[in-house]
Formats: C-alpha cells, sequence, structure tokens
C-alpha cells in the first residue's frame, strides 16, 4: 500500500489535533481525527478530556456536510463495542455515516479493541489503510502504548544536574543548579504526565509540592510517593489538596489508615526478597492497574539507581546547566560498581535543545 | 559607518579563505584576503603555511588585472614593517597596488603592527574602514589573540564521559565509551590545535601517541608532556618520531640531558609555593613563549581539575557518551570541594552536535 501526499498531510494534521488532548485524556489515548470529501477537510476532532468523545465521534459530529463517501484518518484505530464501552463505538459509528474508507496509524492494542475497530470496518464494506505515519503515533502515544503493552506506565527519569553530571554540593546544597528557565520547562514536562512520582528521601531533603504551577495547567497530574515504612510527616506538601497516592510496603495500618482518612490514596506493594526493599516491578504494575500511563519521576540519586537497576525506566530527562561542580559533589545515579564496560547502561539520545542557558538532552533507555 | 551587501559577502568570502590556513600558519594568525573591483573579485589569497606569503601578497600576486583602484577585505589588519619583518610589509603592498580603500575586521595586537597598518594605509590616503564582522574573526582568531593579549595559549580541555560525568569504570576501564566516530572527530580537534598536551598521570596509564592519525594532517601538532619530575619511560609512544616537548619542575639534570639528546625539546617550569607543583600560570606563559597558539589538553581528572582551578582553560568540548556509568565510576574534574553554588565553575555552552551516537557538547569558561 503507498499513500499519497494528500494522505500524508491529512495524518499529520490528525496528529497535530491529537496533541490538543495530551495528558487531559488520560488514562484514555489522545487521538486525532480528520474527515475529508473531494480533497478538502470536512471535519475534524480529538479526544476530549476525560477521554470522552473520541476523536473520530467529535469529528463526525462537526462535520459541515454529510460524511458519505468521505475518507476518514485516524491516528489509532477507532474502538470496538467492548465490556466496558461507554456509549456507541466508533467503527459503529463511521459504518452509520457510510465513510467510504478509512486511514489509521495505528493497531489499538487495548484488549477491548485490539483489531475488532479495524475488522469491524472491512466487514461493512470500508476500505481500511493502516500503518501511515505510525512511527510518528507510536512516539506519541509510547505512554499509552507502553502501559497496554506491558502492564506498567512509561517511566520517565527528570534529572538536572552541571555538566560533570554533579546535583549538588557535597554539603547537600543544589539551589539552584538549572535556571528558572529549566525549572519552568519542568513544570511543562509536569503538565503532560499523568503523574509525577518521588521518594521519601527527597521528600524528607527539599519537600516538593509536585503541582504544575508555572504553566498553565487544565488537570493537575496525580502526586505519587514512595514511602514504603510511610515516614512521611502530616506537614508535608505532597499531602496538601489531596490528589495523591502514597506506594507503600511495611507502612503501619494506623498510619495508613490515617492517610487515607485525609483523602490521600495508599496501595501496598510487595518488598523483593533480597533487601526487603519495594519490589519496584510489581510497584510499576501497580501504577499500570491505576492506569497511570506517563509516569514521570523526580528523585535522587538513589531511587534513580534502583529504578534504572530494576529495569522500569524508559527514558530520561536530563537538564544540564552550563557549571562544573568537581568530582567531589553528588552524583546523579546510584548503582552498583559496574565489573565491564558491557555491564554499562546505553542510551540513545532523541532529542537535544537549549532550554534558556541549559540543555536538555532525552536519552531513551536500550538495555 | 555602515557596510553594504558587498562588502559582507566580500569578508565572509575572506573568512572562508583563511579557514584554509588553519593550525598550518602557527605561530601566524590564518588570515584571509579578497580583492574586488567593479563588484567583481579579481584576486583572493590567504596565509599559507608556515606564515608566508601573508593573505594580501597572496591576493595580490593571484589578481587577474591591476588592483589600482580596488577594494581589498582583509580579516585581519594588513601588516606593517617591523623588527621581523620577513620581506614586504603588506601595508606597504597595497599602497604601492594603489588601492582606493582597504576594509579589515580586526585590529591586530601583535606588538609589531598594533595600528601601525591602518595608520600606514590611512597616511598614504587609502579609505580604511575597519570591524566588519569582528566577532567572527575574533571567534576564528580566538587562539592567536589569546596569545597576544594574554601572554599564554587558547586552552582547550578536551574530555569524554557518559551522560552521568563518569569516564571509567571504579576499576579503571575507560576502552571505549565513546564512539569511533567521537575518537575520530578528537583527531580533528588535534589537527586543528597548534598543540596537544597530556600529562604524565595519563601517560602512564594509557601512554598516548597524541598523534593525528585518523584524518588527513598536512603537519603534526606539537606534543606536550607535563612531567614534573621527568617520570616518562624511554619506550613512552609520545617521545617517538620526535615533535615533543617536556614540560618539567623538578626533573634531574641528567634526565633532562638525556631527553635532549634524543631530540626531545625540554623546558624547567617554577613550582608554586603552596604545594611544591608544577605553577600552571607559569607554564602557560612559558609555552605562550614558546608561541603555542591553540593548545588542546587531553588528560585526567587531576589535571584537568588543576588547570580549570589555575584560572588557565577557556574551553571545554566534552564528548558525551548514551550511556550511564554511576555514582561510583570516575569523574570529570578534580576539584577542591566548593563551600557555596556561587563557588562553582561557571559555563557558557556554545555549540552542541551529534558526532555518531555521542553528543559533542561546546563550553565556554565563564569564570
Amino acid at each position: 500500500m503507498r499513500f499519497t501526499a494528500l494522505d500524508h498531510a491529512m495524518m499529520a494534521r490528525a496528529i497535530q489535533l491529537a496533541e490538543k488532548g495530551r495528558a487531559v485524556t488520560t488514562p484514555n489515548p489522545f487521538v486525532g481525527c480528520v474527515i475529508v470529501k473531494r480533497g478538502r477537510i470536512i471535519g475534524e476532532g480529538f479526544t476530549r478530556a476525560g477521554g470522552r468523545p473520541h476523536a473520530e465521534a467529535d469529528a463526525l459530529a462537526k462535520c459541515q456536510e454529510s460524511a458519505e463517501g468521505s475518507t476518514v484518518y485516524s491516528t489509532l484505530e477507532p474502538c470496538a463495542l467492548h465490556a466496558n464501552s461507554r456509549g456507541p463505538a466508533c467503527s459503529d459509528l463511521l459504518i452509520a455515516a457510510k465513510v467510504a474508507r478509512v486511514v489509521s496509524a495505528l493497531h489499538d492494542p487495548f484488549e477491548g479493541v485490539d483489531g475488532k475497530g479495524h475488522d469491524n470496518l472491512v466487514s461493512a464494506g470500508i476500505t481500511l489503510d493502516t500503518g501511515l505515519m505510525s512511527m510518528e503515533v507510536e512516539c506519541q502515544l509510547k505512554a499509552f502504548l507502553q502501559r497496554v503493552r506491558s502492564g506498567r506506565p512509561y517511566v520517565t527519569l527528570k534529572v538536572a544536574a552541571s555538566l560533570d553530571g554533579k546535583t549538588a554540593l557535597a554539603n547537600g546544597l543544589s539551589q539552584w543548579i538549572t535556571s528558572a528557565a529549566a525549572r519552568r520547562d519542568v513544570h511543562t514536562m509536569r503538565r503532560d504526565s499523568c503523574a509525577v512520582m518521588t521518594g521519601i528521601g527527597t521528600l524528607l531533603v527539599d519537600d516538593p509540592a509536585l503541582t504544575v504551577r508555572e504553566v498553565p495547567c487544565e488537570r493537575q497530574p496525580l502526586r505519587v510517593l514512595l514511602d514504603s515504612r510511610l515516614d512521611v510527616g502530616d506537614g508535608a506538601k505532597i499531602l496538601e489538596g489531596g490528589n495523591t497516592l502514597i506506594v507503600t510496603a511495611t507502612g503501619a495500618k494506623t498510619r495508613c489508615d490515617e492517610l487515607l482518612d485525609r483523602g490521600i490514596e495508599v496501595i501496598r506493594v510487595p518488598t523483593e526478597s533480597v533487601k526487603g526493599k519495594v519490589d519496584l516491578s510489581a510497584m510499576m504494575q501497580a501504577l499500570g492497574k491505576r492506569k497511570i500511563n506517563a509516569l514521570m519521576v523526580e528523585t535522587g540519586a538513589k531511587l534513580n539507581g534502583s529504578l534504572l537497576a530494576a529495569g522500569v525506566v524508559d527514558e530520561i530527562v536530563a537538564y544540564i546547566a552550563p557549571s562544573i561542580l568537581g568530582d567531589n559533589a553528588k552524583g546523579l545515579f546510584a548503582l552498583e560498581p559496574l565489573a565491564s564496560l558491557r555491564d554499562k547502561i546505553t542510551l540513545s539520545f532523541s532529542d537535544v535543545r537549549q532550554i534558556g542557558p541549559d540543555l536538555r538532552i532525552t536519552a531513551r533507555i536500550i538495555t
């Protein structure tokens, strides 16, 4: 199947529309849809906050003329009826509208759809062309796809350091290594995440609020605290205003009940057998069940290192300041000493840009 | 003075021509020159290997018609007759050729010129316009200008590390953290330098040859070894084939004589009073007297840290590999612990690009 220039242009528009739903449709994927007749767009839409209406339903409702005979571009497979459907399925809506052709970028691996939407269209005699600009949409929906495929969120570690990889002086001073511009950019990252996590170690030192404050935000991300023994104090900023989930392992039931009474969500995950610490893979599966797609982690070298060692990190976003702090200063990732360079964690740089005077380096984890 | 679009285009061409002389004209600056008549280039030239002929003489000799009445664009002030002049001065050649106007980018601070070339032209009735694209030429000739202004070379530290700023495992393994593409790029940096320096610590561990091998090279850079006690062994690669300068402080005279007999240049510099180590500022002044403009340093965390602390570094070029080695691995810069973030070394990022899978970050030292 070869796609035309018009096909590419229309899918690119659908991808652009989808962005309007980033983070706010969670846990639903943010999808875009464009409906075209005689080479002209007659309707376009995107998945709305909270996940409904879906992009296709939204675009059909916006059509300025009958969609009969049209071509529909959707960034993800239109949904099929399933156990948890709310309202009619998009594939049924498209059949009822008598569209002639559907072009989608990706198969939707979500178990309620998983090919049934595409099959539904084909059975109704609609021409189906799929796979157009699939790499772009794989990237756009990487967090949703990671959760549906592996059961855990897409995990991004945000770190900030000097050029020599230092996050704080030996005496602990760390405010501020990166610029105000970089810190504002971090708030954009938070806004675009489903949840933002920190660990109790960082909480006891920095007491972060983990809210989005410096950029406009429709919907605050869920705040997640990893606190295996429930050491968090009542005055911690992360508890203010709710919208907080605490992950514990051995925390006392009485303390747990106190937190639940304050409206804080608490989940208990198992400890790993070796060191009696929280089993980070089990924790990520629990957060996946809680339907968190994009999890951003803002924490210290210890938990960052443990998450890397546990193999549950997908991406690192490193803000690098134009400064040098020297070898005595504190480092980025606490890992067991490596015996061989073959044991290193391998990354792939996917983006570098300047944020104020700092650099922001995005790297995907390869191994 | 406002410059025209033609002026800018012609100076840009002169800057481009000058590049052909980078490193090979050392210790002379690499200059470009374009001669224009009736809006057309009638001759162009650049400073040749070894520093002669100068760009203006080269361009005049290349003119396809009389240069009388022409405009001459030169990236640096044309020279005047001085004590060490070899042949006629360029300003005299331009006067003899009866050119109408000279446009230069920069005043030449070299004591034999230092305004006398410009003055000479003006006295002869030639129109002089200077300062065009001066920032570009300041950048191009930064090494020559640094030596003439401060007496020491322009010093660039080349480092290579993982994203978390690590250069080797705790057990010392370091081959290879960066890619073959990055290592080839380092040979380009060497080729473009007047001299490449390392310290005895790095020599004893890695035994580097410090030659340019992986890219074409007209002229090998001088190799400089900082070896305060003359601990270098006779089999060290840096001694093979000569073109080597050793900087010592307390090295024994007999050993010194052995090295001199092998054709190795040895200079002695004072130690600093506090720790009895080589006085790095005095060393840089000595290398300046040796007429080294661009000095590239490839060494370990200790000497890198000492050079930074001594305030004799202008620029850092950091090759960052897409990997993580963890906090136990070895760091980039050995510095005394900082008491306050105000004491950090402040940089400014001037260039970032991808070299194979790695990033190359160039940063200028601000304080």
